[in-house]
């Protein structure tokens, strides 16, 4: 990236990702700052400030240009950077997320599933392979992968996390409702579900 | 709530909530801010500041009282607050979503879940039915529900999100990655998975 974009910001311009796709499978050729802004609830002010931080070329009179706006996020974001990920636990969650084709688009490559169970080791999810556990350390030295992916039961959260630094696993997107204990060089995303739950069922 | 609090620090309050759910398990029954803090690597003046807001009276020479931070967090933020919900698409993230017992310690109630295949209506994930998407605008009168999980394939997302709407539908918690049209009176919360995990692989 070009200059550090706040986390806020990043958020935003994969909302406007989606709506510029959707635009394109309309065969839409102009996208307004407004359009986006109305589709999203807020001010288009904002929009044009979002989009003024990407090298975007793309605009014209009659607004941006939907295809050169969405190359110039994805550019931006680093969608075509692979990232190559496991998924650890290969319950429901970690299934529905194996599934999950639209990952591929962002530059997320899941490698595989690990499980510590023997009548899951072996299938296969989506055409990847539910692999054991404890061949962890070796495949992630192997396959270069820098992403795990806990969807583990809550109460093997913790011990799941310290089995992972051990094999050097420095990011973690945790699905878990556990706050993970781990040192500071480890980059852990709470995927913080139940929190977001409450935002918005604030009014409810 | 006493007075409107921001969506960051209601994240905050929900991960410190895990942390002591954490706490009590373990028995411990005095935690300080420093303790919170670093667990999520933040500093500790938010977490005091955060913890402020809430009306909270466990505070002792060596620390918050666990147990009682725990139930101010939980009154603060409503968390025994039914909040009645229907799964809408019964596939791997909806089923996963269903079996997901947690929700229920945050007050959210899935009643049941929606689909259009013939396959899958009729039959129980974790104790929910699947019922007929034709069904839904006169159970939603029924039983009072709020709140829509969509989790449709990206495909259906927009007229499924339209057939909500027309079944008085005003929440809409949006596992799709597709931005919904929707009018200025319903409230949408986007699930915004890979926004999140671009954030989160920045420095890859």
């Amino acid at each position: 990236m070009d200059k550090k974009i706040s986390d806020k910001v990043i958020g935003r311009l994969t909302l406007y990702h989606c709506i510029l796709s959707d635009f394109i499978k309309e065969n839409i050729e102009f996208i307004s700052s407004k359009q986006i802004a109305t589709r999203l609830n807020i001010d288009d002010s904002q929009v044009r400030k979002d989009i003024s931080l990407l090298n975007n070329s793309g605009k014209s009179r009659v607004g941006y240009i939907v295809k050169e706006l969405k190359a110039s996020i994805e550019k931006t974001l680093g969608f075509k950077k692979e990232k190559k990920a496991f998924i650890i636990g290969a319950g429901n969650l970690g299934s529905a997320l194996a599934k999950y084709d639209n990952f591929m688009n962002y530059g997320l490559n899941i490698l595989a599933l690990f499980d510590n169970d023997k009548n899951k080791i072996g299938k296969i999810v989506n055409g990847k392979k539910i692999l054991d556990i404890k061949e962890l350390a070796k495949l992630k030295q192997e396959l270069n992968a820098d992403i795990a992916i806990l969807t583990v039961p809550r109460e093997y959260a913790q011990k799941t996390a310290e089995y992972l630094l051990s094999a050097n696993i420095k990011y973690i997107w945790n699905f878990t409702p556990v706050v993970l204990e781990v040192p500071q060089d480890v980059q852990v995303w709470n995927e913080n579900l139940m929190g977001n739950l409450l935002q918005f069922t604030y009014n409810i």
